[in-house]
C-alpha cells in the first residue's frame, strides 16, 4: 500500500517547495497565527483576507483557499460563500473546516449553506462535526439520531464523500480519509494533539496547502492529514518532560518545519480500511 | 488558612479534570489564542463565538462566559450584552475583563452598560482598571480623584464586590481577591509575567474555568488567580537564562498544563488580609 | 558612520526604557500577538484598538500610531483613516506598514487614500510592497512596468521618501532606509525571518517603538529595523539545530528581549549607501 501512493506524496512535496503555493485563508482570529506558521513551515506561503472587497481577487491570485468557521460572523458567512464560488470558478481547490457546526444555529446553516453553494475539494472536521453535517444530509437529522454502532466512522466517511463529491476527512485517534470509493485509516499522532488549541485548524491548512499543489486532492489530503500526525509524534519524542503542552507546540512547528518524505516513509501508519 | 481553602481547590481542580467545562469567550484579538491555550492546558475545553446570532446558543452549552473587552467593537459590545443576560438567565457564571477601561470613554461607557445590565460572578482587573470603575460608582469620578494613600486596594476590593455583588480581583505584584465580607491577598507570581503580553487575559481565562465548575466563586477566583502566580514562579525556575521572555512564555504554560494540587499545597501563599 | 549613529541609539534606546512609550496599533489578527509582545520585549507598551468611536481617543493617550493592512476590512479602512488625522493634528508619529498593496484594489486603494489624507512617519514594506507604492505616483502604473534593473532599491527608497516625506524602510536580505536625502543599508538578520510570519509587522511595530520616542524618525526607523536583524542573528545562533523554525521564534523574542546597546555596538552592519 505504501508504496503505491509514496510517489505521489513525493511529488505534491516536491511541488510545495518549488511552487510555493499561496493559500489563501478565510478563517478564525483564535489559531490563525498557527495556520499561517504551519503553512510556512511546510513551504507554502500563507495570506489571510476576508473582506467582500477583496476575496475574489485575492482567491484568484492563490493555489487554493482554505475556509474555517471558527469564529465566523455576519460578514465572515458572506465572504466564504463569495470566495467559494469564484474558487470554483476558476477551478481553484477550496477546503472546508466546519469547527463547531451542530453547536449553533448560525454554524449549522453556515456551513449547510456553503456546502449547497460551493464545491469543496475536501472536507475536515473532528467526528462530531462530520456527524453533524452527515446527519443534516437530506432529513436533516439530528446527530444524535446516528447510531455509532452501526454506523461508524467509515462508512459515514465514504457516504458523506459520495454525497458532496468531494474528499472527506476525520481527524481522531486514527484519521479516516475517504475520496467514495476508498478509504485510508492513518494511525499517527499522538494524545498531545489535543492538548493545544488548533491543531485541527492546522491540519486543515496542511491539507490545504497539499491540494494547493493542483495533484490528486485524495492524495493531498492524506498527506496534509500525515504530516500533522507525523510531526505530532516527532515533537513528542522531542519533549524533555512529557506534560509540557508549551514546549510540545514549539517542537510541533520545528518537527512541521523539519519534515522530509523520508521521514513518512519510515514512519507513516497508513492503510485501507 | 490554607487549611481552609485547600480542599476546595482541589474539589475544584478534579471537576475540571472530570467535566471539561466549556468555557465561552467573547474576546479580544491580542490574546485569544493564549486564553485558549491557558484554558485547555489546565483541563477545560474553551469556545470562542461573538457574533450576535450565535452567542446565546453558544452560551447555553458553556459551563462559564469569559467577556473580554480588550478589543471591543461596535458588533461585540453587542453581543457582550446579549450573551451575559442570556447567561445569567440560565444561572451560568460570568466573568468580566474590562481592558482599558477608563482609557477611552468607549471603554468605560460599554463596562458600566455591562455592569448595569449583566450581573456578573467575578470581575478582575489591574489596580487602575479597577479603580477606573471604583471612581464611577454613583459620582462617575475619575481615576485621579481616588486618593490613594487613604483608600488602599484591600479598601476598593471590598466596596466594589458589595456594590457589584460580585467577586473582585486586582492582580498586580500583590493579588486581592474579595467577595465582599472577606479580602484574600495571593503572594505568587513573578515580575517577568509584566513582560508577556494577555498574563491578566489568561488569568481571567483561569478564573472562568475555575468558576465553571459551578462551585464557591470566591474560592473559584482565588484559585484560578493562584494558578497563574504559580505558573509564574515556576516558570521562572525553569529559565535557563534569567531574561528571556520568549521562553518564558512557552514554560508559562508548560507550568499551567502539569499544574497539581500538591504544588499548590506547598508553594501557594494566600492570607486574609 | 557607526560612531555618528550610536549615541542617537543609545538615546532612543534609554528613552523606550524610561519612557515605556505606548504605542497604538491598528493592525491584522494574524501577527497582531507577535506584535504586542514585540513592543513589550524591547520596553514598550502596546495597546490595540480599531473600533472608530475610541481610536481618536486612543492615539491621543499614545506615543506612535502603527498601522498595517494586513487584513483590512471597510470598518477598519475608516479606522485607520481617523486614527491617521488625529495623529497628524497631535504631531504624533505614524508609521504604516502596507501588507498585500498591490496584490488586490483593495489594498491598493487603501493605502493610496492613506497616504493622501495622513502625513506618514515612516512606511515599511517589502521590496514589492514599496514598489507597488511607488509605481503608483502619478502615473498610476503597474508594478511590473518598473525596471529593477535601471531602478534599484536604493533609488526607489531615495526618490519615494522624498515624494511621500518621509522615511522610507525596504527589508529584505539587505534593508535599505532613506529620508528622502540619505540611504542607509542595514546588513544584519538571517534568512529564517522568513520562515517564521509576521517578523515584517513586527518589524515595523519596532519601528513604531523606536519613533514613539520622538526622537529623529529616521535614526529611529534604522535601530528599529536593526534591532530585528540582529535578533534574527543571535536567535539563529542560539538554535540547537538549525532547521526549527519554532524554536527560532522562540528565541527571536528572547533576542528582542535581552537587547542591548552593547550588542548593537558590536554587531550591527550599516553603511551609507
Amino acid at each position: 500500500m505504501r508504496l503505491v501512493l509514496f510517489p505521489y506524496f513525493r511529488e505534491i512535496f516536491e511541488t510545495i517547495k518549488k511552487d510555493k503555493p499561496l493559500i489563501h485563508h478565510i478563517t478564525n482570529y483564535v489559531t490563525v497565527n498557527d495556520c499561517a506558521n504551519t503553512v510556512l513551515a511546510l513551504g507554502g506561503s500563507p495570506v489571510m483576507a476576508d473582506d467582500l472587497a477583496e476575496v475574489e481577487e485575492m482567491v484568484s491570485l492563490a493555489s487554493a483557499l482554505v475556509m474555517n468557521v471558527g469564529t465566523l460572523n455576519q460578514r465572515t458567512i458572506e465572504a466564504f460563500v463569495l470566495a467559494g464560488k469564484k474558487a470554483n470558478a476558476l477551478g481553484t481547490p477550496v477546503v472546508l473546516d466546519p469547527v463547531g457546526v451542530g453547536a449553533t444555529a448560525l454554524r449549522t446553516q453556515t456551513v449547510q449553506r456553503i456546502l449547497e453553494e460551493v464545491q469543496l475539494s475536501v472536507l475536515r472536521g473532528n467526528m462530531s462535526e462530520i456527524k453533524s453535517i452527515y446527519g443534516q444530509g437530506g432529513k436533516t437529522r439530528g446527530v444524535d439520531s446516528i447510531d455509532d454502532s452501526l454506523m461508524g466512522g467509515r462508512e459515514i466517511a465514504l457516504e458523506l464523500a459520495k454525497r458532496l463529491n468531494c474528499v472527506v476527512v476525520i481527524t481522531g485517534a486514527t484519521d479516516i480519509v475517504s475520496d467514495g470509493e476508498q478509504v485510508f485509516y492513518i494511525e499517527n499522532g499522538h494524545e498531545m494533539l489535543s492538548r493545544v488549541t488548533g491543531t485541527g485548524c492546522m491540519t486543515t491548512s496542511l491539507i490545504g496547502l497539499c491540494v494547493g499543489t493542483k495533484k490528486n486532492p485524495f492524495h493531498a489530503a492524506i498527506m496534509g492529514t500525515a504530516v500533522m500526525g507525523l510531526a505530532g509524534e516527532k515533537a513528542y519524542e522531542a519533549l524533555p518532560h512529557k506534560e509540557e503542552v508549551g514546549t510540545f507546540r514549539v517542537k510541533l512547528m520545528d518537527a512541521i518545519g523539519s519534515f522530509s518524505i523520508t521521514l513518512m516513509e519510515e514512519s507513516v501508519k497508513i492503510h485501507e480500511a
